[in-house]
C-alpha cells in the first residue's frame, strides 16, 4: 500500500505550522493574520514552483486562494475531516489532450500581483504557473500553457507594448496552434490595449481574452480567479473571432460578462464590474461554474476558417494625443502639438462634438500642417454629429474627421494605428471612418444606456 | 356684449393663412411643413413680442410649441371644436403677486435656439420672453422675470462667463429678492457652469437651477418647455440652497431630476436624459404635471435663511489645465504647461489615480515649480486611492494632490477657483481637500452605480 504525503507541497517552516495543527489536504482550517486577515477554508495541495511560504485554501464559494504566511500568522484546525481528495499529481499535468488548448501570456497587473506585506501596497509578481496552481479548475476547461511577456502595471503600458504583445499572440496563434489565447492584464488601461490588438490583429481563427483583477490574488475578494476561469472557457469555447475584454458582470460571483474590445472602457476606479460595454451589446455571458457560455450580440465577427488569414499590423504612431475640450481650453496646446510635429491629435469634445470657436483657427493650423484631428464626445454615450450646430459644421469644413461613436480612448489607438499605415489625409480619414472591427456600432438602441439609480 | 379676438396675437400673412382655414383659438390644426415637419395640436394664442411668422399650438403631451411659418408651410383644420378657452389678456400678466417670484437667465444655448431654416442647423436665437409664450404654465408657477445675460453657445463658454454669470445671480439674489433663479444654458458645458457656479456661490438662500434642452424648441421632440417647467418648479420650491442642474430624468415626459451642480455629468451626446448624477443620488425627482418634488437625497444644503448669508467668490484663474493620461502619454505636454506659466494641472488620470511613471519627473518639476496638480480618474465612477499600488503613492510622494471622488471636470473648476484665491501650495491643498458644497462624497453605497443591461 502506498503511503500518501498528507501535506503535498508544504515544506520548511509552514509544514511545521501545519504539522503541529495535525492539518492535513481537506481539512478545514482558519488563518488567522494580524491585524485583519481572517480566512476559513479547506487547506489545498501546493506545487513546487510555488511560493514557500504561501498556503493554499478552497473558499466555500469554490476557488483557490494563496495566503503569504508569516510570523503574524496563526493557522487553526476547524474541522478535521477531509472534504477533498487531495491530488495524487501536481493539477497541471492532470490536463487532458482532447481539450482545448489555450495560451495565457502575462503582462502584469492586478491579477499576477501581491500584496507587498512590508508596505501594504500591492506589485506585480505571481507567474502564470502560480495563477494555475491557484485555480486548479483551469485544467478542467483547457490545456493550459503560460507565458510571462511583461510584469508592469497597466499604467505603465505604452504603444511599443501594444506591438510586442500583438506579435506574441501572432506566433501563439500561428506556430502554436492554440485554439485561444488569454492575455492577464493590468486593468487601468487594459481597453487600450485591448482596442490596439483589434486594429493589429483581424481575421482571428481565434478569441483573444484580455482578463484582469480589480483585487489582488491575495486578498479574500478577488476576482482574479473567477476572472481567469471565464476567460479561459471564453478563449476555448467562443465562436468569436474578435479581441474581448472578460471581467465580472455583477459585483457578486456569479456571471461574468466579454465585453468587444472596441467598445469597452472601465467606468469605476474599484468595483469588479468596473468594466462595461459603452455604445454596444456585450458579446457574451459566461457561466464559470457550468462553464458555459451564451451569445448576447449576435452582431460578433465570427473565428476565420485558418490561421492563414490572420492579418498582423501592429505598428502604432507614438505622436498622437489625446486631448480633452473644457471650459477655457488653451488653444496653445493644440499649437505645441503641432509645433513639436505630432501627427495626430484626437479631440475629447463636448456634446455632438464640439471644441470653444476660438480654437477653430489652431485646429485649421493643424491641419494645413497635415495633423489628423478626429473629434470624439466625452459624453463616451451617443455619437458626435457634427451637422447639427454651427460649430459642428465649422469644425468639419477645416477637416476635422468625426469620430462616430467611438470611445475617445478608442479613436485614440485607432488613429495611432492609422498613421502607422499612412499619413496621406485622404487616406487617413478613409481609414478612420471605416469599420474595421465594429469600433463603429451604426445603431444605436434605447437598451444600449444603463438603468440610473434615484 | 364684447367681441372677442378669435386669433389673438396673430397678424398679417399669417393670420390670412389661418383665417381662411377658419381656425381660432382651440381649433385642432395639422401644420405640413415640407419637408419633413408635421405637427398636430390645438391653436394657441400669442403675445405680441412673439415673433410674427410662428403659430403656437399645443400638442397632445400637453407643452407648447412654436412653429416658423414659411411659403412650405401649409396649415389645416381638423377639428373646429374649441376644447381650450382663449385667455383673455396675454398670459405673463395673469402671473399672481402671491406666486414665489423667480428670475430666469438666459445664456443661450439649445433651450434658448431656433432652427436656421435656410440650413437646417439650430442656432441660438429666442429670449425669455418667447420662452415664457411657449410655455404658459410657468404663469400657474411663478411670477417670471427674464434676463438675456448671453446668447453664446454653451462649448464657448469660459472661467470669464461663469464669473459674469455668477455676479448676476448674485444681483437677483440681493437686490431683486427672488425666491429662485433658472439659468437657462447650453448643454455641453453645462456641468462645469453648474460647478462653478457651485463654487462661486455659496451659503445661497435661494435654489439655483441650470437647464437646458438637447432638442431644439422648434422640433416637436422638444424637451425644452418641460424641462423649464420643471426648472422652475425647482427653483421656486425646493429647500435647497445649493446649484443644480433640472433636466428630464428619462426619455419620456413624466419626470425630471434635479441633480447636484458638482455631482452632475452629460453622459450622453444626444438623448433628453442625458444628464445624470455620478457618485452621489440625485437631490430630487420633479413630477411637471402635479408641480410637485420629492426629495430623494437627504443630503442637501438647506437654503440659508437670508441674502445677506451669500458669499460671493467669483474668480477663476485661466491657467488651468485639464490632461487626459493614456498610454503613451507625452510628457512634454506637461513640460509645456509648465513652462508656459501655467498655475495648475488636473490630470484625468487612469483606475484609482495613476499616470505613466516616466511622467513622474515632470510633475515633481511641474510641482517644484509651484504648479498645482490634482489627480482624478477617467473612470469617472469611483474614487482615487493612491494608496493601494505603487504608482499611486510615488505621485502622492511628489506632492500631487488626490481629488477624491470628484469628476475631473469638477476638478478642474475647482483648481481654477482655488488658485484665484491662493498659490500658497499647502492653501490649495487644503482647499482642494475640503469638501466645500459636498463635491467630495465620503460614502458610495451600492446603488449610486448604473444597472448595465445586456
Amino acid at each position: 500500500m502506498e503511503v500518501r504525503d498528507p501535506l503535498p507541497g508544504y515544506q520548511g517552516k509552514i509544514r511545521e505550522l501545519l504539522e503541529k495543527q495535525g492539518a492535513r489536504i481537506g481539512s478545514r482550517i482558519r488563518i488567522v493574520k494580524k491585524p485583519e486577515v481572517y480566512i476559513e477554508g479547506l487547506l489545498m495541495p501546493k506545487h513546487s514552483f510555488s511560493s514557500p511560504s504561501t498556503i493554499v485554501v478552497k473558499l466555500d464559494n469554490g476557488y483557490n486562494i494563496g495566503v503569504a504566511v508569516d510570523s503574524n500568522t496563526r493557522v487553526e484546525i476547524i474541522e478535521e475531516k477531509v472534504r477533498v481528495r487531495a491530488p495524487e499529481k501536481p493539477i497541471v499535468k492532470q490536463t487532458r489532450k482532447e481539450l482545448p488548448r489555450i495560451k495565457i501570456i502575462s503582462t502584469g497587473g492586478t491579477i499576477a500581483s501581491k500584496v507587498e506585506y512590508e508596505t501594504g501596497a500591492v506589485r506585480p509578481a505571481l507567474t502564470p504557473e502560480e495563477l494555475i496552481e491557484l485555480i486548479p479548475e483551469l485544467a478542467d476547461i483547457a490545456v493550459i500553457s503560460a507565458d510571462v511577456l511583461f510584469s508592469i502595471l497597466s499604467e505603465n503600458m505604452t504603444p511599443n507594448h501594444w506591438e510586442t504583445i500583438a506579435r506574441r499572440v501572432s506566433e501563439a496563434i500561428i506556430s502554436e496552434n492554440v485554439d485561444g489565447v488569454v492575455i492577464a492584464h493590468g486593468t487601468d488601461t487594459m481597453s487600450y490595449t485591448a482596442a490596439a490588438l483589434a486594429f493589429a490583429l483581424q481575421r482571428l481563427p481565434v478569441p483573444i481574452i484580455l482578463v484582469g483583477a480589480q483585487r489582488s490574488s491575495d486578498r479574500p475578494s478577488t476576482d482574479s480567479a473567477l476572472n481567469l476561469i471565464g476567460a479561459s472557457i471564453a478563449a476555448s469555447r467562443l465562436p468569436i473571432g474578435e479581441v474581448m475584454v472578460c471581467m465580472h458582470a455583477t459585483p457578486d460571483d456569479s456571471t461574468l460578462l466579454v465585453h468587444r474590445g472596441v467598445k469597452v472602457r472601465k467606468i469605476h476606479s474599484s468595483r469588479r464590474d468596473a468594466f462595461q460595454s459603452i455604445n454596444d451589446r456585450p458579446l457574451a455571458l459566461i457561466d464559470p461554474l457550468a462553464k458555459k457560455y451564451k451569445i448576447l450580440n449576435p452582431r460578433y465577427i465570427p473565428r476565420t476558417s485558418s490561421a492563414e488569414e490572420l492579418i498582423v499590423k501592429a505598428k502604432f504612431d507614438d505622436k498622437v494625443a489625446l486631448v480633452k475640450a473644457y471650459p477655457g481650453f488653451q488653444r496653445e496646446i493644440i499649437d505645441f502639438l503641432v509645433d513639436r510635429g505630432f501627427h495626430g491629435i484626437v479631440i475629447e469634445g463636448t456634446g455632438l462634438g464640439h471644441i470653444a470657436t476660438h480654437t477653430l483657427s489652431s485646429i485649421a493650423r493643424a491641419i494645413e500642417n497635415g495633423v489628423a484631428v478626429v473629434m470624439t464626445t466625452q459624453t463616451l454615450f451617443g455619437r458626435v454629429n457634427m451637422n447639427v450646430y454651427t460649430t459642428g459644421r465649422e469644425l468639419l469644413k477645416v477637416g476635422v474627421i468625426p469620430g462616430e461613436d467611438m470611445l475617445p480612448e478608442v479613436a485614440y489607438v485607432k488613429l495611432s494605428w492609422v498613421l502607422a499605415q499612412t499619413r496621406v489625409p485622404t487616406e487617413v480619414r478613409k481609414m478612420i471612418l471605416t469599420n474595421y472591427v465594429n469600433e463603429i456600432n451604426p445603431i444605436h438602441t434605447a437598451e444600449l444606456y444603463p438603468k440610473w439609480s434615484w
